[in-house]
């Protein structure tokens, strides 16, 4: 497997390279659809990488290489959790992105000053290292309400809706229409045709220290203000406002409605066809079958 | 009924209309407070339409007559719910609003690569069918803290504020003052004097395949992370973090605290002085009579 | 004390203060870093405020004043809650917070119109109050990812992350290094390593007419969508999806397990090492002994 890519630096006053777009990228065959860079700024630099499937699996080392990766995501050429990203967050620098681009934070407050005596305005979007995707990529038939709120390596299938309330972490995303009301954290990954209510949560491996990888299946629906702690197969529901962790004693129905016994959340992981409620009456968590299934509004979810 | 509109419209370099801004609009003798467009760039194009009520109960038929209803809605010419919106998602495209003005989905790559080339910075603000409110229209004696999350075609009742996790979708709004940190949905409405707690949800009827209309009347006051799935009266309240649909199996206590039976939620719908909480000690959802009145805090509602 | 200030003011075409933005400010002997204002657009005003401890003890009486105030709480010269804020929601207009810069809502209709004839883009970012802290403020070892979601007079920490759905009011934020996916409203503050889970709600004093001040200790875990209406201690954890607020009625059990008896939440402020859940098999909300400890994942937390 052979990776070649070039790209456009930004680099602060000093020479400090603050991020990398790469319009042109040759993925072992597959390649972006800009194939000539054109004339570019003196003041930007021209990045030239060569990689083979080892580097794929090297934790990152630079910020050139970092942003390679969440490109290589972002423009699905990888799946989320099948590259190695350690290092990441030491490789990229914290940076002010502002309505003038980025900037370095060394540099901010002297050109924050500026802005205001001369009555230029500049303002910062973000103070982070991560930027958001659709400054780097625009992925086709998606719709994104506030591009603020995914960041550049979410992987985003095509037929997806991320309204403002939703929210796609890098290393995370959809792989087919989704409508995304939640917030999908580093790590997760969400099936066809399943809703994220607005509001809901999903757990991520980051900052929970939960060593297990969520995902959601197809046909799911997580309700508004719900949150997920485990992989759910397919044609799974959680009742809007329930909260599903690991630890969750939960009793299981079958379709006569016995009770099959009590699990933990972590003993129904990947299981399909479950509708997960709290009973409204004594505050019970249970699990029963699905009998229904969940339709997306097809005029809501068109993205032409 | 006669309306009359004036607008400019932004279009691609292929023609295609991206938007219609409306400043001019006479609805049956009532106006808007500019009457002249001025000089207006060649780049732009100037749009006229006349209708007659019939217009307002056929389907959006174009991306003009989109811009339209939208207009009218968020100028409070006419009520959510109160004209046909159907066809809405399909008359309009889906568009780049960037810092540079909406940009056709069709001609965004070439330009953003163009910004790196050039070091002129261009970003993506949302890409979506829905533009901002306030990229439009600028309701009088409002707050808003993040113009993103509110849409065109939002109803936004004067002494209205919006802080920062407050959402209105289009055909949504307030009735009278309100104070929003949660997100209305498409086609709710919400009454003078109530309170939607930060990050509450309200069901709206595009993506849950759910008939009934919400509503909240008014000195109603949602808890932060709370709910609603049906349609509640006046003087309600719902506990933080509890969350009520037209399915939950509520017990009903009267003012002596004698239980008056088990009701789903739908069968309270629209009943007014109402408490709703869920028992901590032994997880029921019970209704209970509102003795209380919600005030809202006056000086922190003040938006002159 | 000795408080003195240089600053320099945006005006509306009729004179009003719409902002101030204060780079120079020698609070009792320690000053900012910035000393000299430089060359100031003749469009800009100089504002130089002297004052003493009285000042800061009394009502916010003007707009300098009260951009003063927010200042001296984002550089961290005070601490939220210690100094007198009356009169801030007054002494503040409302502005149009737009891509050129803050504009007087008396005249952002004349020039959202001049936008559309031109063909220049302008738009509102935010019709508020108050201002974003990075507008005028850039705390250093901080991230905060969406920069319109953290108001100027929020106190930062360093070390803190801000993540995507993170909020801090102002007069509110964080004692030491945290991360933040949750909302800080106005009066709250945060200990030292805590974390604020996704969406999670800490409940002012502005909006529920609530007169205790809620705070967050040291090495504290509010989980995801979970809420807080008490004061914590240190090492305390709240579960995904709980909401606590002085009313929720509480079985606390010590380390063997026993019951010590049903407390309000209000009677269990302040104190440390406790988890509260809900047991998802009877509904029940309990606090127990914390057993474990809460670490924060060091590579997340890496600001450099």
């Amino acid at each position: 497997m052979k990776i070649t890519a070039t790209g456009i630096a930004t680099k602060s006053s000093s020479g400090e390279i603050l991020d990398v777009f790469f319009p042109i990228i040759n993925f072992d065959g597959k390649t972006t659809d800009i194939h000539s860079l054109g004339e570019v700024s003196s003041s930007k630099e021209i990045i030239e990488i060569s990689w083979d499937e080892s580097d794929l699996n090297s934790p990152v080392k630079d910020v050139c290489s970092a942003y390679l990766k969440l490109h290589l995501l972002s423009y699905k050429f990888v799946l989320p959790n099948s590259i190695n990203l350690d290092g990441m967050f030491g490789a990229l620098p914290n940076v002010a992105w502002t309505n003038h681009g980025p900037i370095s934070i060394d540099e901010i407050d002297k050109k924050l000053l500026e802005s205001k005596q001369k009555n230029i305005n500049l303002y910062v979007r973000s103070l982070d290292k991560f930027p958001c995707l659709t400054d780097y990529i625009i992925p086709r038939n998606v719709r994104i309400a506030d591009a603020s709120r995914v960041r550049l390596g979410a992987y985003i299938a095509e037929g997806t809706t991320v309204m403002h309330e939703g929210f796609i972490n890098f290393n995370a995303g959809t792989l087919g229409k989704a409508m995304i009301e939640g917030r999908i954290s580093a790590g997760v990954v969400i099936g066809d045709n399943s809703d994220l209510g607005g509001g809901c949560s999903t757990m991520g491996t980051l900052s929970g220290g939960n060593d297990i990888k969520i995902s959601v299946g197809e046909n799911c629906l997580l309700g508004a203000n719900s949150g997920l702690g485990i992989p759910l197969g397919n044609n799974c529901i959680i009742e809007a406002g329930l909260y599903i962790t690991g630890g969750t004693k939960i009793e299981l129905f079958d379709e006569t409605n016995s009770s099959k016994g009590i699990y933990k959340g972590a003993e129904l992981s990947g299981l399909s066809d479950l509708v997960f409620i709290r009973n409204s009456l004594n505050g019970a968590v249970i699990a029963r079958p699905n009998k229904s299934s969940v339709e997306l509004n097809t005029e809501l979810h068109s993205n032409d």
